[in-house]
């Protein structure tokens, strides 16, 4: 398997991109490679501090970057040699089998869908993120890879988030809930009132239902489906509550039990880990021709290992395969 | 002052409403009194115990009582001596100053229309809470009134909310937000979009540009705008949150310094009380004719009492003549 790594993306690229794909080496087997792709003047002072890793690794020159604040589909127009295209187009035409990037999420979004198109029967990707609860990993899709959903959009997050955390974190028929703002059917919006009506016409799915924002931390489901400005928002508002409980709950702590500071800092540091995106690693984007890792822009060398990690139990699981099976029974494609 | 108190509204009425309403007496002056709504046969017994507390309540009976799953406007018109509208057309008539609810929302929100209409160029009501955070407290509106948010009604919440949160909280000037998924303007879906255009064409009020779910915690408004889905979203995710994470770290505590097992729930229960719906008492509806406090179904005591204190202090600041005030000037109450 041959895994592109977009060099250029992240805050802190090509630094942490370079050191993560060093370090995600041990996945690799014999005949793996990593390709990062990007500027070779500003990878190759990097890679060649990477030993033995740096036979795994092969770059591909890209001349160009797309900043975290442009315009998506303007800049992948106005900058041809762009990193994120560039690797969208070489996983087209077969040169490697996964993409990965901490890069502008519009743009990835835009130039994989551009360029590598999608699986049949989908009308838009959604990205997901596996959130850990107490009860166990929770996938949430979309979370920002389409703002404006429509009902047969978000059923298709459904079918296709199922499909992922079955294969990737062994949830046998996973338990789908609609984020809204009540359990009962006659409470939401518009989107969610008309997306009910397609869970509940496709008795194949484990649909179970509305479900609200505390249900997340309450086991009631494996699958929570909702529409990307809804998810993203979700997202950063868990990495800022996170850390913004967790601090005040530390210093709680130190104030009541100053002598065991240590143990206290330790504890701390083990819960911080479980919110820690960099361990989760990337979050797939669900329904393109191809494999898309998203990493998040803050990422460091753990997150792109683990975005690596992610790709490669993508391809293992065969999850477009999956999807493309099961979108296909029970007119799950139509319009 | 008069404030009324719909025993019957919470998970747990009408116990929880009249031990608030004790608790509240604290709060009154000599010629303030608490109005009881609801079944008086229910109502009675537990007054029967309240002491010297009974001088200050009354009863106003109401025959039926509006559930949590029942459909807001269709449950008022079939219930006609339901507690909340009757409630509601009791402030109408001025026989009380403000009506407390922790019963189903919607039906709140509905009653409060129908019978004490909105204020002069309100276009929607809208629910604020008030969130603690490191930083200083931060007004989210709207947090579930509203679900079909048009952007002139988000950028009223704007106004609305910026009012309650300097007239009751003593910010000053606060920085409003609008609630996004990016910071840049080019970020969000089309409410986002077209809400920003109607802040950033008003010079007068302080409008900080886009926020992430994560900006909440960090320090960079006072008053966060979305419409009443997402808002609601963001608010039960929090209550979950906050349960989830904390237990999580309290038993990581627990395991690493049993021996500190006493001052480390100590510790825990000091940050809960800060994220407990029940200290911050009750989320004002503002924009309608009259004062209208909403307590989460599951509230206490505590949650009842505070949202007394809360109403008081909404008279006493006169909110709805400073909203009026800031709407009629520079064309804020425009289609």
């Amino acid at each position: 398997m041959r895994i592109g790594i977009d060099a250029m993306g992240g805050d802190n690229a090509p630094d942490v991109e370079v050191q993560g794909a060093i370090a995600a080496c041990e996945f690799l087997g014999d005949d793996d490679r990593i390709v990062l792709v990007g500027d070779k003047a500003a990878i190759e002072p990097h890679l060649a501090r990477a030993g033995e890793a740096a036979d795994k690794m092969e770059i591909h020159h890209a001349s160009e970057r797309i900043g975290m604040d442009e315009t998506p589909v303007e800049a992948l127009r106005a900058k041809p040699d762009n990193s994120i295209g560039v690797m969208s187009q070489m996983h087209r035409r077969g040169e490697i089998d996964a993409c990965i990037s901490a890069g502008n999420t519009g743009a990835c979004v835009a130039a994989a869908q551009m360029y590598l198109r999608r699986l049949p029967g989908v009308h838009r990707p959604g990205i997901a993120i596996v959130t850990p609860t107490y009860y166990g990993p929770v996938a949430i899709c979309d979370v920002g890879a389409n703002v404006n959903c429509r009902p047969q959009h978000l059923y298709q997050y459904g079918v296709m988030a199922s499909v992922y955390v079955s294969a990737i974190c062994g949830v046998e028929n996973p338990r789908i809930a609609l984020l809204s703002i009540g359990e009962e059917d006659a409470k939401g919006n518009e989107l969610v009132k008309r997306t009910q009506q397609l869970f509940r016409g496709d008795p194949h799915l484990r649909f179970v239902g509305n479900a609200e924002g505390r249900d997340l931390f309450r086991g009631s489901c494996e699958v929570l489906v909702c529409d990307g400005f809804v998810g993203n928002v979700v997202l950063k508002l868990m990495e800022g509550m996170a850390e913004g409980v967790l601090r005040a709950m530390m210093e709680e702590m130190l104030t009541s039990v100053p002598e065991e500071a240590q143990k206290i800092k330790h504890a701390a540091g083990g819960i911080m880990s479980k919110y820690d995106f960099n361990e989760y690693g990337g979050a797939p984007m669900l329904g393109v021709g191809g494999i898309w890792i998203i990493c998040h822009g803050a990422s460091d060398h753990r997150g792109i290992k683990n975005a690596v990690r992610v790709a490669a139990g993508f391809a293992k699981c065969r999850v477009n395969e999956q999807i493309t099976e099961l979108l296909g029974e029970q007119g799950r494609a139509d319009e």
